[in-house]
């Protein structure tokens, strides 16, 4: 059977991906080495994401402000572990102002006395405000959330996935008791984890990085992880603890309730446009990609199909009366977003597209239908042709059932193709067997583990993965480590990894 | 009679700003040179700002997107003027890595080959994508609008009027027709000024730039400007026509019907967080900032005041009643915005507070009030002390109204302040006197004018005053320039300007 993607994604994951965000118009790769455009089909993806995630934030009493794009160096410097994690892959201004050469180039002028990072983060710039911000225990806890670009040097880039700029929100807290910060980091995992599920049909598993993968600088960071129909992991967004190591390198100090100058506790949580890349990646098919109903650009194309010249005007105007109405419609929290195709296309053409862009629900109305007081449905989740026939009035009353039905297909699949590819491993043989042979899938690996950063290196060297994270849920188990054989560990999930 | 800033307007203006800003907690000098940290209080008018144009836009069709924030130096170099206009305030990153030297430092490493510009506006990177985008004039018009940070470097800033980093929105418009290109420029304007008008309550005269205050590169500026209280121009936003001069810089060309390969004509047009700074210079008073009432992070603030220690709970209950009702109305398309002042202070503390945060309506509730059914209402516009009471049931019907009054209050003392200011002027003499008389108060001057580039230069440098703008709205008149005494030319308004 043909497909709309060339190639399928058995044939070759990594350019169906390519393909599929072409195909359905998302983003493309910009002239700026490293950097993406994210073209309107894909923007609104994000703005769906922020605004949903935002109200989230909200709830947990987070506040939004902004912090500036540049780090001046002498800040970076300030947390050794942090500078170190970030400093081989940052964007330096050093000059602001540009001259022309007598032979009329333009080169760079005025150079800084103190060169400036640009942000990838924003830790030392966001604390150096905390420190001033707070005085006393009554300044806490601090929550603040910023949405923002951040760069990260990146020479292979992947849209969506690894790109040298990229867009994404930040939060920063700071709190009286590292109790209450850690407390704090796994709400927000939590947050994060759900919002993945219930949003983007995405299943997550919650669990706490290994000592080689923590964020440079925490003392804890909390993971949520998904599985790609690759068999690869995807790290989806983190949330660190940082104890007081942030306190001290930027000064957060509160006088406490019995006078005493007290460190602060900090945490930061962030996730980016990579969840848009982690929906392409579990929900596509070899037809291109299945926008999860609920962060949809659009939830129900409308295609007008009409071949008569003489059906064509009133087939329209029927099609934006349904369009009217639905768009009056609220699916969580939000106006539905549903439009109709209009452009001067063969009908099919325009049902083909709807189909690359992914949109959970294609209706197609021709004069008969109309006349018939019937209309089509198709679901992104069934098969092309596979319809559902309507009377005109049920539509409107059944809509948001069929966007409910779509996400729990997705979720479904999704779960359960993740849960068939991960693989409790007992022996070191069957561990290297699992990630050696080149013609098996990818899968994860679940296996007591109790190594260090040396450890985790000499894996990640010898069989190309990594330790993903310790899923909060445990089974009750007294395995050694499946490396050190030392007793009392934890099981970690082993992966190749995004 | 206190005031609760010093110095006061007519003290020292631009010390009153500052000083309105801190009291009202909206933003601050970032550590880095230049840039500003916006705070949860300023962040939050930005985002009631940006929901409320976005939505205007979306009503012309106008789609967001996202652009790379690094800009190379060759595509910069490619608009002669537009490099010009910019070269002498960029940032410019030459480097990608840190490296630290024998004794420790941090320094840039890892140089570019090809320097990159941060954006301080976005022309030529949009361009590219456009050229890529438009094939036929099937694909034109194309809307396209991104809220980003851009970066002119400043070394006088001043918040939100003058920072090197700032917050704005750009939008880019391609069209088949030099003149379809300048309507919609000219639409855009209108959409901004009556956004002014209607949501800032910011009187604002419509006009185009002169040849000197034209964006580089541009054929047409429009702009909008607005009067603050110390008699300055600001310019609120600008709107450009570009003619074919960037299409043709970028190679933006496509198919007419005729089968012909043309040049497509560009828009760009474009405001910022400064309308954060011009509504704080149009409507605060001497106790501090005026929200208007439609974009305030807070359209009512309620205050308990209860001084006894059993009545405080009871009366705080009854607050976030009041709260909870409130916040179930709707008040331009968004739900109203009001918080109880819980915080554990004095009720008076919170009332100045409220004001010096310039919330449009404070409500004050005791337990004598609650007790005889009443409310207190407070409005920003009136004096301090000025009530109207209100029974309980009353305040939900009649609060949007209040809001509307409010709004109305701000805008017309802003227009007969600004009206009052603007001196029509026939002869030299008088326009020197005008703006040389350094006790008099600033004024706008209208005054027939016909000069060049040159020209403007000369007045700017006798007289520190610039061209404004030629307004839109003309009176009927044969009077010749006033410097040139060449006939048949427009009225333009001198000012001096943020």
């Amino acid at each position: 059977m043909k497909t709309a993607v060339t190639p399928t994604r058995e044939e070759d994951f990594s350019s169906w991906y390519q393909e599929v965000i072409r195909l359905a118009d998302l983003a493309e790769h910009a002239p700026v080495r490293g950097c993406m455009i994210i073209k309107p089909n894909g923007y609104a993806i994000w703005e769906n994401i922020q605004r949903e995630m935002d109200r989230r934030f909200r709830e947990k009493g987070v506040q939004n402000a902004y912090f500036p794009l540049f780090i001046p160096l002498s800040f970076f410097e300030k947390e050794a572990n942090h500078v170190e994690g970030f400093a081989t892959e940052t964007a330096v201004v050093t000059h602001t102002r540009l001259t022309k050469t007598s032979d009329g180039k333009l080169i760079p002028d005025s150079p800084l006395e103190e060169a400036l990072v640009v942000r990838p983060t924003s830790e030392m710039i966001i604390g150096a405000s905390f420190a001033k911000w707070v005085q006393s225990y009554r300044d806490l806890p601090l929550k603040i959330n910023q949405w923002a670009n951040v760069v990260r040097w990146e020479m292979r880039p992947r849209l969506f996935l690894r790109t040298a700029e990229f867009l994404w929100q930040e939060g920063h807290t700071a709190h009286a008791t590292g109790e209450e910060a850690q407390n704090l980091a796994l709400e927000m995992l939590d947050l994060y984890a759900n919002f993945a599920e219930e949003m983007l049909a995405i299943p997550a598993i919650r669990g706490e990085k290994s000592e080689g993968e923590r964020f440079p600088g925490a003392q804890n960071t909390y993971t949520f992880e998904a599985m790609m129909q690759d068999g690869k992991a995807l790290q989806m967004g983190t949330s660190h603890y940082m104890g007081t190591n942030f306190a001290k390198a930027s000064e957060i100090k509160f006088l406490d309730a019995e006078g005493n100058q007290t460190y602060a506790h900090t945490t930061s949580w962030g996730t980016t446009t990579r969840m848009i890349g982690a929906m392409i990646m579990t929900h596509g098919d070899d037809n291109g990609i299945r926008l999860p109903p609920r962060i949809a650009s659009q939830q129900v194309a409308i295609i007008p199909f009409a071949l008569k010249e003489e059906d064509k005007k009133p087939t329209i105007e029927y099609c934006r009366k349904l369009q009217k109405e639905l768009s009056h419609l609220s699916y969580f929290g939000s106006p539905l977003r549903a439009f109709v195709d209009e452009r001067d296309e063969r009908a099919g053409e325009k049902s083909w597209d709807a189909v690359k862009k992914g949109y959970p629900i294609r209706i197609e109305i021709g004069p008969r239908d109309i006349e018939n007081d019937k209309v089509l449905l198709f679901l992104r989740t069934k098969d092309k042709k596979e319809k559902i026939e309507l009377s005109r009035n049920e539509v409107g009353h059944k809509i948001a059932s069929y966007l409910d039905q779509i996400h729990q297909e997705l979720y479904d699949q999704a779960l359960s193709f993740r849960n068939k590819r991960i693989n409790k491993v007992e022996s070191l043989d069957q561990f290297a067997r699992l990630f050696q042979e080149e013609s098996r899938e990818n899968c994860f690996v679940l296996a007591p583990f109790g190594g260090d950063r040396a450890l985790e290196e000499k894996i990640k060297k010898e069989h190309g993965v990594t330790v993903r994270c310790f899923p909060f849920e445990q089974e009750k188990s007294d395995a050694p480590c499946l490396f050190t054989k030392c007793k009392g560990v934890k099981c970690a999930i082993f992966a190749k990894a995004y």
